[in-house]
């Protein structure tokens, strides 16, 4: 059970987006050189954000991308969605099913577990998680608890 | 964020030596035709159920897989973990992490998510999805609510 890497990536990069927000555009060679990513995969990501309204382009010298909406109005979930495609922990939950056994008794287990993890995924957003060193450090033992 | 492949199949098939807990050993070949699981790679995955203490091979005419323990106390995660190793939703869950930021200020929300995950499918037994065909469908939706 794991998140994808291109989604992976995403989170990381648009969280640098959160942390500057306000503060005009940033490059992705900006991006990439904070977070240690690969520029040319994460050109791609960002293509996929942008198609999402989560990230704008923005052209010219001093051009770059940022962030299209707030970072409390941004959701891990979007971000998620934005290059997975609709979250489906397993066959069961794509729409349509990818499974045909519509009484298999897995079925409700599943339902339940994505159920969870969208809610929680929801409910997280990018000024959770978007400021880069945290001034108080124990915050995050705190959170992991 | 997807379960992996592996982890699916090994699901199914062992939901269906779940729900004939008490009947003696089921064959490879009968667990594929009832959940319709390709046998070669169910053969590898049960292979690492085995060394799982989650599953017994059982020699000889009559022979086949048996469940190890009673459903109720095989859980989901044990059988991801036989397939997949330790769970770790991405990077940094890994233990040792795979991310040497140890200041991220997103390592807090992936272990909460992780945390959340790990409890949920520890939570859930074979017991609570080994009948095959449930004698009152509609609780499958009760339970996807």
């Amino acid at each position: 059970m794991k998140l994808s890497v291109a989604a992976e990536l995403a989170i990381r990069g648009i969280s640098v987006l959160a942390s500057h927000y306000g503060e005009g555009p940033v490059t992705l060679s900006e991006l990439c050189d904070t977070k240690d990513l690969p520029k040319q995969y994460l050109a791609k990501i960002f293509s996929s954000l942008s198609r999402a309204d989560l990230v704008t382009p923005i052209r010219g010298k001093r051009g770059g991308y940022k962030l299209s909406h707030p970072p409390q109005e941004i959701t891990l979930l979007q971000v998620i969605e934005a290059v997975e495609g609709p979250l489906a922990i397993n066959l069961c939950q794509f729409d349509p099913p990818k499974c045909s056994d519509m009484q298999c008794s897995l079925r409700g287990v599943w339902s339940e577990l994505q159920n969870m993890l969208r809610t929680k995924l929801q409910s997280v957003t990018l000024a959770d998680c978007g400021v880069d060193i945290p001034s108080d450090p124990s915050k995050l033992i705190a959170t992991a608890d």
